[in-house]
């Protein structure tokens, strides 16, 4: 029934995790959406809003009043609060400007001001700080006071009168410590930290690395400005991984949900590197070109071709695709190449063999042994050449500062193909042609 | 000269995160990384020692003294505890069980025997519990008692008399709570938790859902057995995706560093699919030799074999390998399929009269307009069925329980390629041959 249906909503809201909530509320039309995060108590209201996509967070800003937006806005966590503000007109960020204390304000401002894809642009200011010659006990009572303003207290940073980064100190040690121990004797005095400019990506992988909960980002002076958490840490990483994805597919990156992305949009990501494959592949066509008589003379060796540079390219995309992702996990460096090219020449060796010998019976069935030898001597060739191309493209683009996912499978499988066809024909020329 | 540099290693020694430390040590030979382990104190052997890579551990095991061993494994977090013992032999673990506590032994044993893949075989014993009528004066002090023992007391579980989990609360909600207040005034009364058949994964999606340090795992009676952390839900979520990149790059997933994997390895990881896809590509030559009077009256339409096939793979690659990592952050659920599938058909269709436009006037060039005119009805066709196929497999691989990876450029590429070379030759003997 209808009312049972009610309750069953009214339950939903009343008890779900913000999370799911917000999941939900992003599904509604924005005025009800409105009325929903309204009708939550304020603590929930800011989790929530802070959790609902930061596109929608930007329309339903036009469907609150100035008193929601800003008492949602000022209890939002310093980073979220900066992505939101991102994303204005210039007049709602005046407006919200105008609506917010000058703390706030100034940090909106200033975390806002840091280049995409930096430390800046994602770290927060709500963390706590400490100084060395405070006592635990009067370090545990400035914490209980400032505790519900600050994203994470599992980690107080410990900063000198110039704000400089000195230490930093475990929440649960300055409980155990002895109550009037300074708190200069029991913090870790070399904390691990990172700069405003370093890559996202850079400190990401630190803060995996570690295992931190949190990372503080200091200026050129040594000054703490910022935190970066492990959460924001991790949604890091998931992009970058699925901007890796995006690449080996020979995709443009583009940062819309899959389920949500538009045609116009797909479209565009995708088309450019499918025309500029169909360049490459035109050079695979004057090759074939070249060898017309060899063609009109071994019709059957026509037969064999989608087989072989389809092998040289399927043995070359795992090689690319296993180094992309070593490269991108740091199980691989630049300076592994060396070492790695001689294991992968032995590898494709085997692999080159093995599938001649799969192939050959089949060559000799269909155009005897002449095209039998031809097929099994190139299917080695090709994919030992494919392996080491697919090897080798992605050290080279990340050599010479490119993303090496770039060396997709459909990348790989063009450069081999083309070389694939004159080996092929090549081989075929020399043994078949008198 | 030789003191500087045995200064630089003693200094880096004393000084080094134990994360680097282990790294370090991991590469030096087992005799010398065991007396290098020896000389830390004993809080810092520990650490490093559990940093270093599970198989190392498990051959330093034997360089160690039993008592050496006993006093490092009896303080090593739960977790990686058992994860050990997994490694040993089965002397070596009896020997190790003989050497440690009661308590110790029954919780190795228990975290040991769950089955690999589960929440159960990722989780750890060191958490902090309390009970629900304790204030919470006296929750800090028993934290205060327990905590060097336990693994993370950011968050404590509360239990009633059966173990059952009824709470959990943070760490700072206690420093902040009245000291006189219960426990279950101030407690979170309905924690998210896992149960121990959970698949990995899964576990690892909820604590980056909802932004968790640990995440409580219960038993059918709703006991809790143990948590699962956020570093090792990251590590979890960082294998799987690697998973995912062999799968998509045909070869068959393998745990090995990508750095060390030795030739054999590697090579039978990945001639499986490669011999698999050699007889896929077999049934495209068949398929070329049927039309072998088309092939003799028109080579040109060789030419163009390499591009169009490649074309179709291609486009079918990009489908599917968007579609995977998408099913993978679960941004797209199987139930998407059929609003997806139309998108797909609308933005193939753009794609492909595109890449004919691209090809059709080097069709007119080199072998006419009847030529130019197949090439591009069949670019057309190839595109839409590749692009079709890629992105649907994912879909059907997941809905009979398959991982959906296994929808790889190299498998879509010899399915599209099947069909593409019998639409080409299709289409080119209905215009071409009278």
């Amino acid at each position: 029934s209808a009312d049972a249906a009610i309750e069953t909503i009214v339950h939903f809201v009343e008890t779900a995790h913000p999370v799911d909530l917000a999941a939900w509320i992003a599904e509604l039309p924005y005025e009800q959406a409105k009325s929903e995060i309204l009708t939550l108590d304020l603590q929930r209201r800011v989790r929530t809003f802070g959790y609902l996509p930061a596109s929608f967070q930007a329309e339903l800003v036009a469907w609150l009043s100035r008193g929601e937006l800003a008492e949602i806005v000022t209890r939002m966590s310093a980073d979220d609060r900066a992505d939101l503000f991102k994303l204005l007109t210039p007049e709602q960020q005046q407006r919200l400007l105008r609506d917010l204390a000058r703390e706030e304000r100034e940090d909106i401002r200033r975390l806002s001001s840091y280049a995409e894809g930096t430390a800046g642009a994602i770290m927060t200011s709500d963390y706590a700080t400490l100084s060395a010659d405070m006592s635990t006990r009067e370090a545990i009572g400035l914490l209980r006071r400032e505790a519900p303003e600050k994203e994470t207290i599992y980690r107080s940073y410990i900063l000198d009168s110039e704000r400089r980064l000195i230490g930093s100190i475990r929440l649960h040690e300055l409980i155990l410590a002895a109550p009037h121990t300074p708190v200069s004797e029991v913090m870790d005095p070399s904390p691990i930290s990172a700069t405003l400019d370093m890559k996202q990506e850079e400190v990401a992988q630190m803060i995996e690395h570690y295992d931190l909960l949190a990372l503080p980002v200091i200026d050129e002076g040594g000054r703490l400005v910022g935190i970066i958490t492990h959460d924001d840490a991790a949604d890091v990483m998931q992009r970058e991984t699925t901007e890796d994805f995006q690449r080996i597919a020979t995709v443009s990156p583009f940062s819309e949900n899959m389920r949500e992305a538009s045609v116009a949009v797909l479209y565009k990501k995708r088309i450019f590197w499918l025309s500029l494959l169909v360049i490459g592949n035109l050079f695979s066509g004057a090759g074939l070109a070249y060898f017309e008589e060899t063609i009109l003379t071994y019709v059957a060796l026509v037969f064999f071709l989608p087989l072989l540079i389809d092998s040289s390219g399927n043995a070359g995309s795992q090689s690319a695709t296993l180094m992309v992702r070593a490269l991108a996990t740091g199980d691989v460096t630049l300076k592994d190449w060396r070492n790695l090219i001689l294991r992968e020449l032995l590898i494709a060796t085997a692999l080159g063999l093995t599938m001649a010998v799969v192939v050959s019976p089949v060559g000799l069935l269909r155009g005897g042994s002449d095209i039998a030898l031809v097929v099994g001597l190139t299917m080695i060739m090709v994919v030992i050449i494919g392996s080491l191309v697919g090897m080798s493209l992605p050290f080279l683009l990340s050599h010479f500062k490119f993303d090496p996912a770039t060396a997709s499978a459909p990348l790989v499988t063009t450069i081999s193909d083309a070389v694939g066809v004159l080996i092929y024909f090549s081989i075929a020329t020399a043994i078949l042609i008198p």
